[in-house]
């Protein structure tokens, strides 16, 4: 086991742009989590949450992944979601992107049933890890109760790094509940934990955190980079207090939708906002609102010159 | 629109056998389905939330349904449970039902995230009904609350209705709140509504239900047959009480292991007791008190005599 840490630093589980058919888009996709990587981002964590992952197919999030990679965003810094409530699913998407040389794959708890043992959550994840059975696969728990509402427990955590020391690598805790990230962080140093929200990076980072996935990385990843490049440093406290600012402002509105609606504006490209079913978009005078209030409260912008 | 009803009686979430690698096994589950239908099923919903449904991958329900019909079970008894968190799945699955001439699609609501809108859910719904595209497709709405989490209201069914009536067919509500059911009788009788236990079967079907989806019709399809065959005399009391005493001595353990535990014993099939995780099975101990209980105190047993 490396003590090196595969992942750390500004993570961004990358929205998925739609076409006017409702398809998946590829192009905008490709193109959006080239310049997250350019805005900063060190990592990207594609069909998380934020990218409605969960309103994707199957066999869109097999062929979106490939059309990452094949236009040359490098594996190595994709972190995949593929957990799903089934366990074949789950060893798809997974198998799928070990032999595409991701670095880890996010995976959520089985999340329909509810209420599931510790016993028959630890099977669940021992049978994925065979079932892919490849030393390369690097798991990241992705705990986030609030919508999930199946999570995992401290003693969960334990006990699958001591079955699988060299593969369950880390965690990402979208509890929001600081105390829960604390307690992980001090249990496990050996696990790569990122919190799930930038509110807590400069926290967490003093904590041992390994950095933050975060949906809000999909417009400020610039500003919350800056935090993790200057953590050890007096200026971060400033810093941090304005990118809590911003997050607690995005936060008003529904978050996916709102970014949707923010990168559309400031790519002039309307088709952006586009959210698949049981999504809305943002209705047009908020999306209008949500951006002024950024814009003169925050001063926030997004520039695409660069890659446009 | 047609005033008969295309389904009703008693309708079983059909259990999926795993074989001992874990796989689902496609004999077991096509015996299961024929024995239910001896029983006196009227019809069959696979892929329901007792079938572990959302522990299957996508490719494995398409390869399961095809068995249950090329081994001989008529299509049109059959309401396959097609919804799942992703829009683009739910449309795989449906469309596929559809051209096997699948009588009915039972459909959850997109359930990952949380706290939906109505108009999401709508346009959700909507997507997929357009999206299959196909006057055959009977739409049976899924209201599990207690798992899904995300449910349908009564002003979401009137919408779907008004926009949808040929093909929005039928509910199955596994609210367990009798309250809701007896308010989604009385407002849209024109729609097929099931109550997702036997426990509602006779108060169901005299406020205008038209049967029962239930759990336990793996194991009791004959007792409560026998309710709906006499529910309008005086003999069906009795024997109500009868079949709401054993789903409650049931309903004392995990419901799918001990539905399997029950089966593998009465069988002498030890591996029908296998479930896929995050389930986990029935400890040999409790499932020996479970079947001695139903035993003794119901007089329950199961005859596989006249299958074998």
């Amino acid at each position: 086991m490396a003590a090196e840490a595969h992942f750390s630093g500004v993570i961004a589980p990358v929205l998925t742009p739609f076409d006017e058919d409702g398809d998946a888009d590829a192009d905008r996709f490709t193109e959006h989590a080239q310049w997250l990587l350019d805005e900063g981002c060190t990592a990207l964590a594609p069909f998380g949450t934020t990218s409605e992952a969960n309103s994707l197919g199957i066999e869109e999030r097999l062929e979106l992944l490939e059309e990452l990679v094949d236009d040359g965003i490098d594996p190595a810094k994709l972190m995949p979601g593929t957990g799903t409530c089934s366990l074949a699913d789950t060893i798809t998407l997974t198998e799928h992107a070990v032999e595409l040389g991701c670095g880890g794959a996010l995976m959520l708890p089985p999340f329909y049933y509810k209420g599931p043992s510790e016993e028959g959550l630890f099977r669940y994840f021992a049978e994925v890890i065979e079932g892919v059975g490849d030393d390369r696969l690097k798991v990241y728990l992705y705990h986030i109760p609030p919508v999930a509402q199946v999570g995992f427990s401290l003693s969960l955590i334990g006990r699958l790094l001591r079955e699988f020391p060299g593969t369950v690598a880390g965690l990402k805790d979208s509890s929001g509940d600081w105390s829960n990230t604390a307690a992980i962080l001090a249990e496990y140093p050996q696990l790569e934990v990122f919190p799930g929200s930038e509110v807590f990076l400069l926290d967490g980072l003093k904590g041992g955190a390994k950095g933050c996935i975060s949906a809000t990385c999909n417009v400020s990843a610039k500003a919350i980079r800056n935090v993790y490049d200057v953590w050890k440093t007096p200026e971060a406290e400033h810093l941090q207090a304005a990118i809590t600012a911003l997050r607690k402002a995005i936060q008003a509105y529904p978050m996916i939708p709102a970014l949707k609606a923010v990168i559309a504006h400031y790519r002039g490209d309307p088709g952006w906002a586009a959210v698949r079913p049981p999504f809305v978009p943002l209705p047009a005078a908020e999306a209008e609102k949500a951006i002024r209030t950024l814009a003169d409260a925050h001063g926030f912008t997004l520039d695409f010159a660069s890659a446009a």
